[in-house]
């Protein structure tokens, strides 16, 4: 059996990644996170495919459900305090646990309601996506504003993780290519071999599969909780993780969230990010051939025509970060090594000239 | 000035607690906790009779004000919504600070608002009713779910809290009966000589006033951060601060909400617990005399006659700590001294019995 095992100063916990793993996942919680009863809640496209046979795996605890609609307006007050109410309407307690089975969405609406309910119990988290490889370490629960997306949250921990990769083989081609993105991501701010492998690995985002399957959650798991683990308060080399984001989320809300995917607008700004880096720094990322892989793994890396530089900047510039007209940017010293620096809208209005104009 | 310092694990404090420090308040926040904008969630009442002179206080920073309907009706997800929205509104970030200015009510609000905006930010309470000495301390906040109170909420600690007890003139006298019955209650279970005094000094809730009434606050700040600060997550004695309060909330739940004050409930509940303690521990409370005193402070100190009792067990049994229809009940096993007692629904419906009976 795979794991990772996750410090934070609160808890210890372990994210488990094997392929099967949903069919013991029941009698597994119950050993881990054993509970007076158990509050499921499930991603409406995920309970057509895997509720029922998950929910034969618990033997001996009640398991109460609540299913959640897809998508990210799912992340909404409204659902938030119909959980909650759920929550009393079945009688938790301080002792209930609640498993959050589905994708990011899920992971952090439901870990919100159990960071909250009763001023906090446990939960544990089934991911169901391959982005949630990223949401399921951190313990980075929230829900959004209608105008500012993961505005209202909290930190709160998972007991545990239970990663079947088998659940991703119904998973739609472009949630492959936003959880594919964000574990580029990870190999180039951290770990250059892990790209050589990815590069060498994966010509196709559908055949990967089996051992390098896991293998690549694993590593991206493992990087992800070496980066919190060492900054659990987001106040320093966690801002590393934003690489891509920048523009990456410029471009989500200039298009309007859900016309891309996160991870696909996040790739965009990698490969914007990448091209900055070289030109900075003055060195050779091999930025062609990247944004060439990309392509081949049906990734757009040019950022939309129909987007104005100026809108981009302007939303670039309402980042958390921002100060005085200079972003805090995060750019590549070198392959799988990350380093935050300022740059101001000058600059930026001038590169993304270059990058618009070129493509 | 008076100070009581609160330790917690995660931060330390001081409740400042002196007549017309109102008056310097803005100054005094913007020392102790600055901020790149402030605001400030009042309570309605509040506004009418301070907002303008504690605006006036704020020398340097920018402050925004949202008002918040007087009552318990709004530690509603309503408001919460709202407060954040307008959190976003005035872009607040994570350097920004929220003040919380009114009763119970708004620190519980204003807290869980600051406890989740992206992710907690940092709030200060400046507490305007004699319960506050109560909600001010001890980093609990929280809002109602429609059928349960303060189930959903954090701990969150604010960086200062600021108690001008003269603004208590202008507080209705039903809600010094509330925070006065508080104020005993810390008393009976934790300090007999606190207990002495009050029942020497106070012989009319309209007459505590000047150096008293600071002196009376900030012994009950005092305890109530003592017990807090030895069981931070309300594991073991912080349940001696329910005294009075299983058979208080069972009251309040049976009349409505709203119907008496908390503090009223609880005082019923004391009377009760009081009398259970000399007969379960067979030892003389004097009772009767402290009845008799809350009686002439305008206290009711009987079961409301309308309620019955099995409604009112059907009530404790849903409290949290309830299992296996055994209660476990505070009690007093000296003044000043309580205890933490199973006790069975079949003790209590005679005990019950023997008091309505007995009134
Ligand atoms: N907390 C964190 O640290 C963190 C990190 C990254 C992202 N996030 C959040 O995660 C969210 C995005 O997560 P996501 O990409 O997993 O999105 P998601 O949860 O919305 O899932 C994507 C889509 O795939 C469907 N789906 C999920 N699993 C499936 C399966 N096995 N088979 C078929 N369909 C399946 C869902 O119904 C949904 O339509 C965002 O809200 C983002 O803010 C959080
Ligand atoms: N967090 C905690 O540890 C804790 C502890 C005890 C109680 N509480 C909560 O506190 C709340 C009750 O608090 P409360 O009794 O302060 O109630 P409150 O905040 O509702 O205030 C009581 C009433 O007095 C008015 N008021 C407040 N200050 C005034 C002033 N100076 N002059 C005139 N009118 C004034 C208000 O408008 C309101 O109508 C409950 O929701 C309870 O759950 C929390």
């Amino acid at each position: 059996m795979m794991k990772v095992n996750v410090c934070t100063d609160k808890k210890t916990y372990d994210v488990v990644i094997e392929q099967g793993v949903l069919n013991q996942a029941g009698s597994i919680i119950e050993k881990v996170a054993p509970a007076s009863r158990y509050m499921l809640i499930v991603d409406e496209q995920v309970a057509t495919h895997y509720l029922e046979s998950f929910l034969q795996t618990f033997t001996q605890t009640a398991v109460h459900v609540s299913v959640v609609p897809s998508g990210e307006q799912s992340k909404s007050f409204a659902q938030y305090e119909r959980l909650l109410n759920d929550c009393f309407e079945y009688q938790l307690d301080r002792s209930s646990v609640i498993i959050a089975f589905g994708g990011g969405v899920i992971g952090d609406l439901a870990g919100f309601v159990a960071g909250t309910y009763m001023r906090g119990i446990s939960f544990v988290q089934v991911p169901t996506t391959l982005l949630a490889h990223d949401s399921s370490v951190g313990g980075k629960v929230a829900i959004n504003l209608e105008k500012g997306k993961n505005m209202v949250g909290l930190f709160h921990q998972p007991e545990l993780v239970l990663y079947d990769p088998q659940l991703l083989q119904t998973l739609p081609e472009k949630e492959w290519r936003s959880g594919f993105a964000e574990i580029v991501k990870m190999a180039f701010i951290a770990d250059r071999d892990f790209l050589t492998w990815l590069e060498e690995e994966v010509d196709s985002l559908t055949s990967i599969e089996g051992e390098s399957l896991v293998r690549m959650i694993e590593r991206a798991v493992a990087l992800k909780a070496r980066i919190v683990q060492q900054d659990e308060q987001e106040l320093g080399i966690r801002g590393m993780l934003n690489f891509g984001h920048t523009l990456g989320h410029a471009i989500e809300a200039e298009l309007g969230y859900g016309a891309v995917t996160h991870g696909e607008a996040v790739l965009i700004g990698m490969a914007f990010a990448l091209k900055l880096s070289e030109r900075k720094h003055n060195i050779d990322l091999a930025s062609d051939r990247y944004i060439a892989w990309f392509q081949s793994l049906g990734y757009t890396v040019q950022i939309p025509s129909s987007l104005e530089i100026t809108d981009l900047l302007s939303q670039m510039m309402k980042d958390k970060k921002a100060r005085h007209g200079t972003l805090h940017y995060v750019l590549l010293s070198a392959l799988g090594k990350a380093t935050i620096e300022p740059i101001t809208a000058e600059e930026l209005v001038a590169e993304l000239t270059v990058e618009k104009g070129g493509h």
